[in-house]
């Protein structure tokens, strides 16, 4: 079962996705106007039947974010093997996660391009794993933290380059640029662990391998990274993480390889789908 | 004129604050449910007349964040001579400024006492103001800056010092505790640019001065802030920017100074107000 969010017709609306098209659900469910309602509502897992058959939509819709009004995103930095190293400026790996919160506009819904600013050419590509948090909570302990997830997501955190590194502390700016990210295409369910604990994550541009990792890997798992974001913060339905990205960014490369205009990005995870997006100058 | 929104009988509401209590504008205006609508509607600075008379409550009301749901609060980091020589890590003060996001949960409104938890007793004070964005925008250019502004508060950016440098990156989970920090008491609309261009700020604690600069000296100046923000994330009505705390907080102490139950926090700017809230263990 696959829950998106897309335009059609002028309008933000929910529901299904299947090889048809897009079913739209939110037609028939007006208690809740956002898939961010359903998952508030303890409904992901089980919409509940009703008479109507939804309208089929078999094409004209085009995907947003999953949830396009989460109170928080929080993005977790610095997650994989050797990412530390790729900084090369002689730190050891930190005890703790990075955290840094990204606003919703500044990603884009499966198949719309990223947006390149006249700002900057060090556009780049982040292939991650998001979970959408279902029952929200306060110091959640990590041993059932992952029963707290409503559903998954792909994102590609798309970061320009150049400007995470303008100032003294925080990489806010580099991670924000509007429309600069994708999240997408669809929100899975989560019914069982297995679809988190050892999951291949992989990027690809143009065709070519980039990123490939394991979420079994990760130096931080999700449970752990809801323990600890729960530990300052209450989450809340509808809220998402963004769990960390494996080795091979563009910037990473010699020299750096970074998107421009006709460039393809998939970000591809077993059990969640393919995030596809282009890059478009602005 | 000062806007409010508080708690009262058990809802939210939003008004004027008076020296007789709080007028209850938000009753007769039900277009606009929050202040963030009000500003989005351009009509903060001439809420049009009604023949009603607001309901006046004397008393039996408290204070909230003034705007209790914007779409983003972000801060501005080491913006006052020798913040940047308080980090004491040898570097050059930085070319752009440091910015990170608040959410709201973080903060409490004036009167409410700050949260120190039970992870750290390393609760700080930082005195500031802050602006609320009237018009939005992308790429405002400096020299028209301030006129996107709709109102001005203060804020007392209280932070967890210890787990502000948890991680290799980013200040997030230092900054972001529920109830770690104040907003308020109320919004003063921005009419004219002297309101922000030469203004004491102070902070002090448990009536001793700590904090006193004031904004002429900012090495970024908040039409600076505004311009630069905006390059990269467009801003709508109701965002916060809160613009920079001067040298003094409790960390820069030697030994560290900080907050305590019992503990009475001042924040003073010239023709906004005084923000005051105590200190409870969570």
């Amino acid at each position: 079962m696959k829950f998106a969010t897309v335009s059609i017709e002028g309008r933000t609306a929910w529901g299904h996705i299947t090889d048809e098209g897009f079913h739209d659900l939110g037609a028939m469910h007006p208690q809740w106007p956002t898939l961010r309602d359903v998952i508030a509502a303890g409904a992901l897992s089980h919409i509940p039947d009703t008479d109507e058959i939804p309208t089929l939509y078999r094409r004209g819709f085009s995907y947003e974010i999953p949830v396009p009004n989460p109170e928080k995103i929080i993005c977790v930095g610095v997650n994989f093997p050797d990412r530390n190293a790729e900084y090369k400026d002689g730190q050891d790996a930190p005890p703790n996660m990075s955290l840094f919160p990204r606003f919703p506009r500044s990603f884009v819904g499966h198949g719309h391009p990223l947006t390149r600013p006249p700002e900057s050419e060090k556009l780049d590509y982040e292939g991650e794993i998001a979970i959408v948090v279902g029952t929200g909570g306060r110091r959640i302990p990590q041993d059932s933290a992952l029963s707290h997830i409503a559903g998954l997501t792909l994102c590609n955190e798309g970061t320009i380059r150049d400007w995470v590194r303008h100032a003294k502390f925080n990489v806010t700016q580099g991670k924000n640029w509007d429309g600069s990210g994708a999240m997408g295409p669809w929100l899975i369910p989560f019914k069982s662990d297995t679809q988190l604990t050892d999951i291949e994550l992989t990027t690809e541009v143009n065709g070519e391998l980039r990123q490939q990792d394991r979420t079994s890997r990760m130096l931080f798992p999700i449970a752990r990274q809801i323990a600890y974001i729960s530990t300052f913060t209450t989450l809340v339905p509808g809220d998402i993480i963004v769990t960390g990205t494996p080795t091979g960014a563009g910037a990473r490369f010699d020299p750096p390889r970074f998107l421009k205009p006709g460039d393809e990005i998939k970000v591809i995870a077993q059990g969640i789908g393919t995030l596809i997006n282009g890059v478009r100058d602005e």
